[in-house]
């Protein structure tokens, strides 16, 4: 049983030891989670409720064309239902996308570093990846991207906001290099953190599907919406290449508790709207102390905040670790000087800034 | 943005009526289902407990390694932690197999007619799909699918018992046949129905895995245990394998939901001894019908059962529909003048059977 040439090597899901595990080892009482961009408010009470009253229906399949779902989300964004698809989180979108259009004859431009998932799906399928780096400040080098793009091109990913720098593509931009991309080569523009999005100029890309045929949004509920615990994700594009795409989705992809959870959660913008909020707050809280402490930082659209100690990402990670939070290292982003933090609570975000403070206190920057 | 030739053509998923729908142009007050093969009994409670407590728990990401779901079936089936993998659904399991092993200069051999699955999934990654007709008795020919195994096959399907006939291959027959097949090709016996199966000579194939490094077992959650709403099935395999297998699995495939309900219905015994008690009582009224009114019917061990009516199976289908059952035609399962069943409630099996019995009345059989 030889599995394809193409998986050899390839990285096998590391379980993280568990919270309970990292207490009992450390000898901490508490331990938070700021590495994987969760919603630290939770999600709706609607969702919860929806979830309770569901929770003895386990017996019947769930819907395979998620339809109430689909006709909330529809009507939320303003397009036909057709032009939907769900995923077990949007990063099944983005494997649907891989296994249908890449195979060792194309290739698919992204980032670098950018969402690991592109480069593995493109990967388990065969194609080249052409990784162009990403620009000092942390965005896209559309150009490069574009000049990157041949004959054999299929997919162009735009993360947007960028993870995990959290910068992201202005209007102006996103919109020349639509027009420029040749109209047979997909340009995906992966969405996650959308609804933290707040600048003026961020791009509003729904209303540019109905000029480009060869552009797919990719939303989640996995972020701002609170349920990554459900994976609930969705593509919005041309209905032809979505019917097109739709035989390369496991008819049965989604539970029924993310179906109920997400279509309620739809219905509660308030809860939104003050997550939001909250999350620029938390995020004028982490800009003010790189400046106080002339850390390096990339301004970010996102819930997260990546910031340059100028020192191995795994020893900022390991210093928090035992002091009970858990961050992403910048080592395997592709930012090894980084560290990148969810933005919490008020108080997780005043007690980790008090902790690095400390560490900063201890080994300055400038001293390694 | 041309997708993959192979797609071209496959069929996207259909999406059936709504009950409610159903209802309101039938003029119906109850419609039953009968044709997925779910638990007509639901599920353990321990199963809705398990997700009321975690109702409000749904920001934080699904362990990706099902650490306390792994354990525990680890520990049921008596097999180490690593030889199992988890998919969304042991559909999802059939893509990872798929994904992994096959491309166009592949083969695979599958019986015919089975489950649908293996053939979609295998056309989608491009390989050549060997379908093998089944016996008259709607069980797998294990000799012509041996003798169809050449140097490019890669995977073999056994599907035991098979779907759509609930027939099975017994112990000896597939302990040969594992003897036989070439040990660089991947036997998958794919049980969804294994809790059902009660015959004496119904292979245990666990225990075959310490032998053959290349056979792997499915198994799910969506049959006996009555989850069908949660999506979790799971492979049992060669450890050195699953590890190959793994980077094709998507990191979050599984709900935190799922992994919790699975866990606790796993823990209740005695839910599962009388859901198969109550299956086989219902069964043994479907075959005294059959006996009764002369219809051919395939002996099945599973919960569903497939009976030859002499006419179109759409024709029964329409004729239950309109009554309020919902039953698989089997027009779509390569049986054409059948009809497959679930096996549901007594009072489901009662009803539904009378109302066959008032069909064959009408139109008896022999008269087309």
């Amino acid at each position: 049983m030889q599995v394809k040439r193409q998986l050899l090597g390839l990285p096998s899901y590391k379980p993280g030891k568990p919270i309970d595990e990292v207490k009992k080892e450390l000898g901490l009482t508490k331990v938070i989670k700021l590495a994987s961009n969760e919603n630290p408010f939770g999600a709706s009470p609607k969702a919860a409720e929806a979830i309770r009253e569901l929770a003895a229906n386990t017996a019947i399949y769930p819907d395979g064309y998620a339809a109430v779902l689909r006709e909330k989300v529809a009507q939320k964004i303003g397009v036909a239902q057709e032009q939907l698809i769900f995923g077990n989180g949007s990063d099944e979108i983005i494997q649907f996308l891989c296994r249908a259009l890449l195979d060792e004859n194309t290739n698919t431009v992204t980032a670098d570093p950018t969402f690991s998932q592109y480069k593995l799906n493109a990967t388990i399928e065969g194609a080249e990846v052409r990784e162009i780096a990403c620009k000092e400040d942390g965005t896209h080098d559309l150009e490069a991207m574009l000049a990157a793009i041949d004959e054999n091109t299929r997919i162009v990913w735009v993360c947007n906001p960028n993870n995990p720098s959290g910068t992201y593509i202005d209007k102006a931009s996103f919109e020349q290099f639509m027009k420029s991309v040749p109209a047979d080569v997909l340009v995906v523009s992966d969405e996650a953190y959308y609804e933290y999005a707040i600048a003026d100029d961020f791009p509003q890309s729904i209303p540019l599907l109905k000029t480009y045929k060869n552009l797919i949004v990719l939303r989640t509920f996995s972020k701002a919406y609170g349920l990554a615990a459900l994976r609930v994700g969705y593509g919005v594009g041309d209905a032809d290449f979505i019917a097109k795409l739709d035989p390369v989705r496991p008819p049965f992809n989604n539970t029924t508790f993310a179906h109920a959870a997400a279509a309620a959660a739809l219905d509660d913008d308030p809860f939104i709207a003050e997550c939001v909020q909250k999350n620029r707050e938390g995020m004028k809280l982490y800009e003010a102390f790189c400046e106080e402490q002339g850390l390096t930082y990339y301004s970010s659209q996102a819930n997260f905040i990546l910031i340059d100690f100028e020192r191995s990402g795994d020893e900022v990670f390991d210093y928090l670790l035992k002091r009970g939070f858990i961050i992403r290292s910048g080592e395997a982003l592709g930012f090894p000087t980084c560290a990148r933090i969810t933005v919490g609570s008020q108080e997780e975000n005043e007690e980790i800034l008090s902790i690095l403070k400390e560490m900063l206190q201890t080994q300055p920057i400038g001293q390694k």
